[in-house]
């Protein structure tokens, strides 16, 4: 059942891509990331934020989500489902020591943003992604988009938080 | 020598509280931080992510550097000295474990945003401040300032990066 699922989103997804490949013809930089056919939304380094974290092990990251002002709006209030249009974004870079801050605290505790990782993006639309719970998910490094492969293990980790829209990050007041 | 300057500083601290509360009549949750005369910075949890940060040790918080725009071009610019009228804002939460992002993980590597900790703000006015570099510093917790004793050591933590206008966080693109 989930397999059938799976392939009517990559059938939608292939369309969509040519679609948008037509749009951005012009625009060779603007890749779209496989399957749910996103692009980088235009001035998500803008967006304000919705909170921070930091990931051990092979991430070894600090990161920070911001939403654009729909997804942001329905964080502050509260509101479950995301409304369609609402975008998450994922910015996270490498964990660092800051040696700079350490001297002026006098002891290893400072740790800082080294050089970005990747972007992760979350965009809600609830029927043109009903089959990965009204999401589509992309991954930017560099500007390049992540494969397929990636791609298809971003729902199945999202989907133990379905009861907050498979979404995991709460809002830092 | 910085004795006197921080009288200085004192004494016109004094005469701008005198003329906020008097402004501030009717406002009485907007508590202006002692020495530097500064309120909570109206809209600043929608202002632009400048970076990210873990500390250890006491601090033990995930903090986020956000910027007004005055601050933000000055970073993306590059440009040193910030202008007058920069505001950088310091948002603080206790560094907590996400046992529910570890079960998805499969082991111990998540740490997000808990409780708000407190709120700092940095604010460029090069004549008024003149005496702690052009900064003024506020703390805030619940809303209510910190007290001078605290405000009193922030210039001198903040002298060692004098060649960055006295400012620690780099932007984090």
């Amino acid at each position: 059942m989930k397999r059938i699922a799976c392939l009517q989103v990559a059938v939608a997804a292939v369309a969509g891509f040519v679609a948008f490949t037509a749009l951005a013809s012009g625009h060779a930089d603007e890749e779209a990331a496989p399957i749910f056919a996103i692009t980088i939304p235009s001035g998500y380094r803008d967006w304000k934020l919705i909170s921070v974290a930091h990931e051990e092990g092979n991430l070894n990251d600090l990161r920070a989500l911001l939403g654009n002002d729909i997804a942001i709006k329905a964080y502050r209030e509260g509101k479950l489902p995301f409304p369609d249009g609402a975008i998450i974004a994922r910015l996270a870079w490498i964990y660092v020591p800051s040696e700079e801050n350490n001297k002026v605290f006098g002891r290893s505790q400072s740790f800082v943003a080294g050089p970005a990782t990747n972007v992760q993006f979350m965009v809600k639309e609830s029927n043109k992604y009903a089959a990965t719970g009204g999401w589509g998910f992309a991954q930017f490094k560099d500007g390049k988009p992540a494969g397929a492969a990636l791609l298809k293990t971003c729902f199945p980790c999202h989907e133990p938080v379905k009861a907050r829209d498979y979404v995991f990050t709460h809002y830092a007041p």
